[in-house]
């Protein structure tokens, strides 16, 4: 749209907002003018939000999920302390994903993708080193990385380097359906895969 | 999701998301997660515009358009000062698809809505009586209102009220889809409306 039209101010939020996710230009149009129709009570707390998020939101040292601290809220809970299983995820989504779906106090360790020799992801792109340092603390640490070719790769290689740690290394229980992604499911299908997970 | 896994900021931020329209929770977390991945690539050029936004916009005093001033840019633009032809809308939404479509040097009047005894939307909560003041400087009013019932019940008004003035009243040609939306259609369709507009 042009600038004449509606503002340099209001153009260029539309442009942002077009880059999020799930939102195209006609939709970020849309979102704007809801926006703006509701600016007292949307537009100005979101814009206040975001603010605050920006200059809240870290990344934890510990385990790598997003918080507004570092050690995060998941790593400092003291239910969560004493529980000697490691959740490996890939993405902070997939964390998100299984604390929707209530598998207990358990801790995490964010990868920050998986191994992807096409994609030129190798081991030291991922925090592999990280979660072999962390491991000794735990007894037991869970795969729970996405059913996907990538995805088994890292689990194989994660197992592979842990194999003679003593460390039982379990994976998600079949139940993932084969090439989905787990931010997606539903939480009972992730519950069920969680109480069924077998040792690698 | 618990505010104890990814602290209030983050927690609030994905709550006002998801009250945008094509938003919701899950697709304001996923939002979110985008959001915080670039932090200053896209998060803080987002905050900022949004603050921006909340300190510049305003409603047109002339029109009903929103803009960065009042009168907002259609309303002073030089090119659009001479042409006698006015087109009234519902929303700010369908002046921005008309533009779109390139339909000329045109100038608007918002309406704000249309009739609706259903939902208590009468005439004094229209632009309308703002709209006979206006109508006096054009030779043509194009009532640019949806094909909806609603919006052709408030032609029917708009044109009794301006019967006796002389000034021409037209609508967009058929073409525009019965029960459609304009802010919905592609701006082929619209600019053959427009072209094709017919006497009431």
């Amino acid at each position: 749209m042009n600038e004449r039209i509606a503002g340099t101010e209001i153009e260029q939020l539309i442009q942002l907002l077009a880059r999020l996710p799930g939102l195209g230009p006609r939709s970020a149009r849309r979102a704007v003018l809801h926006l703006i129709k509701k600016k007292e009570g949307l537009m100005m707390p979101l814009a206040a939000a975001m603010q605050r998020a920006v200059d809240a939101v870290t990344v934890c040292a510990e385990c790598g999920n997003v918080d507004t601290r570092s050690p995060c809220s998941i790593c400092t809970d003291p239910r969560r302390k004493d529980n000697p299983m490691l959740i490996v995820v890939e993405d902070v989504a997939d964390l998100w994903a299984l604390e929707r779906a209530g598998i207990g106090p358990v801790r995490y360790h964010v990868l920050g993708g998986v191994l992807s020799p096409l994609d030129g992801v190798g081991p030291d792109d991922l925090s592999i080193d990280r979660l072999i340092a962390r491991a000794p603390q735990f007894s037991e640490i869970v795969l729970a990385v996405n059913a996907t070719v990538e995805g088994q790769t890292t689990a194989h290689y994660i197992t592979d380097k842990l194999e003679h740690s003593g460390i039982r290394i379990t994976r998600l229980a079949h139940g993932v359906p084969v090439g989905g992604e787990l931010d997606y499911l539903d939480e009972g299908t992730l519950a069920q895969a969680m109480k069924a997970r077998t040792s690698l």
